[in-house]
């Protein structure tokens, strides 16, 4: 059997983030939907790039935002995800290699370009995201680093891979390794819409193998189409060995079989772009729990990352968030 | 004779900054003079990147910044640089039309790509930059937009075109366009190191036809050979109708003849990253110019366009200017 070498490994779209600030008319104006993910086609992220404002470039993706997370409190991280031989790979394989993290994949050359998500910020701090998938089309079974996710302790999987069917094809087979090797399954359901389209799988692969699922209010009432919390974290709490539910400024909680603990939120002085609020909170979190800490202090890591991150444009830490849990007397 | 279509055109390297954050050591190690812009290789870049942090791209370059923040003011602005048909060409292009500017520059293919600097910020806010020139050291008189230069009240031209012969022809072809038609010129010193390269040529350029002469403390410091600023104060003043000088903390001051006019600096709770500080004070004194307004609120606006610009990172303004400065009263 493969040693742990690594705490968290995780599997998604490797993608770059272009982000602008707009009124709540443009996302009227080019018909999106406010907090959604949209994957949409090249000519239709030129035709919204060009209508937008001035942009910052940063690197993205839900499960490589965790990740890089993971590797900003110094936890040993992996990811799997593709990218094209271009500059946004270059980007995007730069930024997540220089917080420590193994990224193995090799630049696909002559394909689609890597990808990258169209990010608008309202002013009221919420994202909605426009994604071109380009090289992460081809995201399938043939691109698992298997020696990668042999080794982790956990892998973590994004729920937005299941737009595809050879990606959840993948992802299957990914569950496969992992459990065949003893390793935990954490899986995020990524976005109220991808749960819609895809309800009865998530289920299945949540009953069959899920040991940390994390969603947020909207996604979990998507789930078990309810719009009663308590009755979703019921539902949840019988089909998920461990599910975190994040609830925005509420805070979180942490439903474990009967069990329900309350996580506080993290205070936020000024709010400036949620993007990765969650994908931050799935970091810290799986980061404590590597490390065999309590619910508690792991939703403590996982609040005081999630702050950080929207208190900042981009889903990438300013600051290393293990020097950030220190400085809040957090012994990690 | 040409109709005046633009407040202010600038005229300078087209650069995505690559920006992340070091400690001092750092520099020390990779043996960079902390605050200073070096011109490095392709291979030189790739050095330093490998070893840096994560990082953000997002649109740079002196006079762009500039030329930028009058746009976000408002102002009719112009560019002229050069791009390659790369990523990061149509990132230049779209974050600077995305302001209102024309920029009329045809991409290059098959050749350099388009230029990069490395930016590393210090905890203490300072930026030290590392720049590719790739595609703009092709910058010639060739490449000059005559139409855009004799449309605009003002050209600007930034100092670190100095140090290439065939931009520095350029740059001076510029001037005899902008001369013929009767155009203000403004010319930034850009940093003090290349003001020490050229310093003959900087005197002979500023007192032949620079009309507005911008410079910080270290460049106005370097091109007199004198540390006294009062000093150099007055020998600026004898060579250029308009100084403008601007002293970090101190704030800044109008040298016009033997008048002398302090302006106080806007107050900055955080400072982040100065990158990109000299380059919206100009903006901000630009447009102020451009619309027949005081020195005092000219320098005043410049003031709001710096301070809004070292309070985050990057050197394009994340606040729309004219906004910022209807915010505090200015009637512009």
């Amino acid at each position: 059997m493969t040693a742990i070498r690594y705490d968290v490994t995780g599997i998604g779209n490797a993608i770059v983030d272009i982000i602008g600030r707009c009124d709540d008319a443009f996302l009227t104006k080019i018909d999106k939907t406010k907090g959604a993910m949209q994957l949409v086609e090249a000519d239709e992220i030129a035709r919204i790039y060009a209508m937008m404002g001035p942009a910052i470039e940063v690197s993205g993706g839900s499960a490589a935002n965790t990740i890089a997370g993971v590797g900003s409190f110094g936890g040993r991280a992996g990811f799997i995800g593709k990218i094209a031989d271009d500059e946004f790979g270059r980007i995007f394989s730069h930024d997540i290699r220089s917080q420590g993290v193994a990224f193995n994949a090799k630049p696909t050359t002559g394909g689609a370009p890597t990808s990258r998500s169209l990010i608008l910020v309202t002013p009221d701090g919420e994202r909605t995201m426009n994604t071109f998938l380009g090289i992460s089309t081809e995201f399938e079974s043939g691109g698992l680093d298997t020696e990668l996710i042999s080794a982790s302790a956990i892998i973590y999987l994004e729920g937005y891979l299941f737009d595809r069917p050879q990606a959840k094809q993948a992802f299957r087979e990914a569950v496969t390794i992992a459990k065949a090797n003893n390793r935990k399954v954490a899986l995020t359901l990524s976005d109220s819409f991808c749960v819609d389209r895809h309800r009865a799988e998530f289920l299945d692969l949540i009953r069959s193998g899920v040991d940390i699922l994390f969603a947020n209010e909207k996604e979990i009432a998507s789930l078990y189409e309810t719009t009663d919390f308590e009755m979703a974290a019921n539902n949840v709490s019988r089909d998920a060995k461990l599910a975190v539910l994040t609830r925005s400024e509420k805070g979180s909680m942490v439903a474990s079989g009967s069990d329900r603990i309350a996580i506080a939120p993290e205070p936020v002085a000024n709010v400036v772009d949620t993007t990765g609020a969650g994908d931050l909170y799935a970091a810290g979190f799986l980061f404590g729990q590597s490390r065999g800490l309590s619910f508690e202090i792991s939703g403590r890591l996982a609040s005081i990352a999630a702050a950080e991150i929207i208190s900042h444009i981009g889903a990438r830490p300013l600051t290393p968030l293990g020097t950030l849990a220190r400085s809040k007397a957090l012994s990690i």
